[in-house]
């Protein structure tokens, strides 16, 4: 069976951003055949993360999303990185045979680098750690966006230079699995960049009424009124209500605000509809969300034979490991 | 009770540098009041290895080596860093507070790419392993040459670093000790530079008989005939002699050298003097190296033991580190 293995960061609470480009694409292939490993990345949070309350809850707050938007916790392996220590070990020997070039290449690092972040060891060796948590578990498949493409490259990379230095099969050879163009397609944040926690432009995909409101009214609009004419495909809002209105609504309402006039809706009623539109999309999951807050054994219990499961595979290829390197 | 912590590579045979240099005195502190751990680094070993048969021999043979020569391990604690893989996590932690800049101006690792070395990614975070290396013990007092003060430097740098971090008295502050001017006296291989297999210029401390007149033998020297005078401080020979003879036989055959003549001893004399020396000095450890060699199962417990109580020190330091950084 195929062994599939995706990381979430529990760097703040998960937005529409996070749903459309990898969550949910991360649940429906749990529906598929195979092994589905997911781990929530809280070794890798540390980079950036310097308060330990907030980071707690949001490992947590990670899970419950997760298992609220249906990923079923007893058929996929849902876990803490942190519960598979293996993977800090398996780093340090991959570590060993890669060059520095390769990770002075890496997009990523240069990226934060161009923004003037200060960086740290952490942040440099990210990539190994990726290429471990890859690794560890035997992954043949690891759905990417475009922006993580990368990262499973240079664990291919590592994983073939450790198993020829020490003449051995170790590690398996990954693949990555695009996502697709449409999935894909970026989700503009409330002010029309892609919608990023770093750009503070996000929608809480949990959010509902007043709290929900308050977040649309930032949505960039203008002063013209319904009355005038306009293009919608020119409009933010319209990109957001793509995402929760059927094709029919949506075409509708697109003609109406082409053609202005007395009975077109106006940026406020647009809104409206978006707020409810984001509401019914997710309300199974709310729902669901409240049952397992409400139930925290049960995530505890869920996050713990998740952890079990992916350190007794971690463990054994890390033995494998030691073992050929001469350490066993 | 304060904590020592020495270190040292399996990366080959012992040799008469790294006795003089540090073994011999790992050993007499082991016998001062406080704990004591000895870790066998072999996971900084593979930053070089690539032959796993003649690591696994060395890092048994290092083990023997510091029991031979006296090192307790039932009052020592003595033990392979492989068996604490709680040091990879916890270098990851510091990792994620350690600058780049740090580990850039490390001298180690300057001094290796200027040889031309391809730096892979263990190399240059070797200072980060070596100071979870040191923190995951509680270590209060750190031997040290000059050539390693640096990295009990990082170590203090990164402790303070985390520490600040997050808020929490984590890792203590280890000290250095700095070996004595006399007991850091650079032993001369056997062309005359620092003796350092880099420079295939060794005597292994346990050789014997025919080996070791054959290593002997390589000792640079000229072709003057023993009778003409000549300086003894010039001659290689005696950097080496004078670590094994007593004071008044040095001083004599010094006198007979300088002042040449028929009685005076050739440079063939002064070897076999040399060899003897070395048997001598090293008759008890070879002869409890020996014992050893025939008991294996000795070796297992000692470093299994020593594993174990090193292993219980580490998971506490690195849980106290998990917690405070939000982690547990």
């Amino acid at each position: 069976m195929a062994v599939h293995l995706s990381g979430i960061q529990p760097s703040g609470l998960l937005h529409l951003g996070n749903y459309f480009g990898a969550i949910r694409q991360h649940v429906a292939l749990s529906e598929q055949k195979g092994e589905h490993f997911y781990f929530i990345a809280d070794y890798h949070a540390l980079t950036s993360s310097r308060d330990p309350e907030a980071l707690r809850s949001y490992i947590r707050e990670t899970a419950i999303t997760y298992l609220a938007l249906g990923l079923d916790g007893d058929s996929a392996c849902l876990f803490r990185q942190s519960d598979v220590p293996e993977v800090t070990e398996i780093a340090w020997l991959l570590g060993t045979v890669a060059g520095m070039g390769l990770l002075e290449r890496a997009t990523s690092y240069k990226d934060k680098i161009a923004k003037g972040l200060k960086p740290s060891v952490g942040l440099f060796t990210y990539p190994v750690l990726m290429a471990s948590d890859i690794l560890a578990y035997g992954s043949d498949i690891v759905p990417v966006g475009k922006d993580q493409a990368q990262h499973v490259e240079m664990a291919q990379d590592m994983a073939a230079s450790f198993n020829a230095a020490f003449d051995a099969e170790v590690f398996r050879r990954p693949e990555m699995l695009l996502s697709e163009e449409k999935s894909s397609r970026k989700v503009p944040g409330l002010d029309g960049q892609k919608m990023s926690k770093s750009y503070d432009n996000t929608i809480w995909l949990f959010e509902t009424g007043k709290p929900l409101r308050k977040a649309l009214n930032r949505i960039v609009t203008d002063s013209r009124p319904p009355t005038e004419p306009k293009n919608p495909d020119e409009l933010l809002l319209f990109d957001l209500l793509h995402l929760f209105l059927d094709d029919g609504e949506l075409q509708q309402l697109k003609t109406s605000v082409r053609e202005g006039g007395e009975g077109a809706p106006g940026y406020g009623d647009l809104k409206n509809r978006l707020a409810e539109g984001i509401e019914d999309w997710f309300a199974p999951a709310r729902e669901k969300r409240e049952l397992l807050l409400a139930d925290t054994g049960e995530v505890d219990r869920i996050l713990a034979r998740g952890g079990e499961v992916a350190r007794e595979r971690a463990a054994s290829v890390r033995d494998r490991a030691l073992e050929a390197s001469g350490l066993r």
